[in-house]
């Protein structure tokens, strides 16, 4: 076997354990929490599936599933942060560079660099795409959490206020999503979901 | 909230699903078997990675990653069918047309009609983004299979002629990769994962 091929493959089976990487939400079901590797999944899904919402006119969707597909790799070793950690978040850049050089560095370096831009495009938040990448990763924990009655806020305490202020750039990228994400709050709030 | 968004959304609920559909090929620290959903997730990686080795010259990659996040969505109606149930293949066809008519139908027909179409693409495998889309789906739980000392195999009793029958159109899209799996089989008799 040659050697690029034997990186590639190395890195493609270490990031296996994206699999057991649990985040704070809960499935539809609330059976479980789920993991870092099928909630990527769904926002890809979600991305193909919502473009129309986005504010900017043409945006390279295939980027955009590429930075979604690649951005919780670092949490491989950085862990998840939960969104409304604050503590945690201090950090935690520096914990993700980290995971970045080592995970990303399994890779010939073509591609290294390839996945590492990616993955700074989508933490910057300043191109189209990556801001509809965020806008997704948002939204997706706000849906999963408003249909199991608010799972993970209530464990946590959430208020609506802290919501809407952590996820307040799903405008930047779309103002017909964000707008939704609003009513869905308030909504919460109604229903006992969500502290005001 | 547009009756088209409350489509969507209703279409990206229901998929939430797709994460509790459990494959028979287990992670590869063997803790547990896989979902459907992150198994997605991580082909639409492989098929960013391995690109290089597919032998046709200019795939459509975007087109390819979409097949790949929709390829297994029917299995939340239609159940996973293990790759070497020869009974459960005889009525595959059928129960997954069902699912993809109710699962897709959730849509607006847009798009509806767009996901049943890259449905339809990879499982007829008559395009080469089709045919690399189907390799990296084949790939996949080969190589979990290897790293888990043939977790999945034994259990089941599977034998290399049964491997490689089953996975050769591998070679439709990739003789390298064909090659490196003839190897990796090979090696796997050695070891013992696999009967021969």
């Amino acid at each position: 076997m040659n050697e690029r091929l034997q990186q590639q493959l190395a890195f493609l089976l270490e990031i296996d354990k994206l699999k057991n990487v649990y985040r704070q939400s809960y499935l539809s079901d609330k059976s479980r929490r789920e993991n870092d590797a099928e909630h990527s999944w769904h926002l890809t899904m979600m991305a193909m599936i919502l473009m129309e919402h986005a504010d900017h006119p043409q945006l390279d969707i295939l980027r955009v599933m590429k930075m979604l597909v690649v951005h919780d790799i670092v949490e491989i070793d950085a862990g998840d942060t939960f969104a409304y950690d604050d503590q945690g978040h201090t950090d935690k850049a520096e914990r993700e560079q980290a995971a970045a050089n080592r995970l990303f560095g399994l890779l010939p370096a073509d591609q290294r660099d390839e996945l590492m831009a990616l993955w700074e495009e989508f933490e910057a938040r300043s191109t189209p795409e990556s801001q509809y990448a965020a806008a997704m990763d948002r939204l997706a924990p706000i849906l999963l959490n408003y249909h199991t009655g608010g799972a993970s806020w209530r464990e946590h305490g959430i208020t609506s206020e802290q919501v809407l202020k952590r996820n307040r750039h799903i405008a930047d990228s779309s103002e017909g999503l964000w707008t939704f994400v609003q009513s869905l709050v308030e909504d919460a709030v109604n229903r006992g979901y969500l502290k005001r």
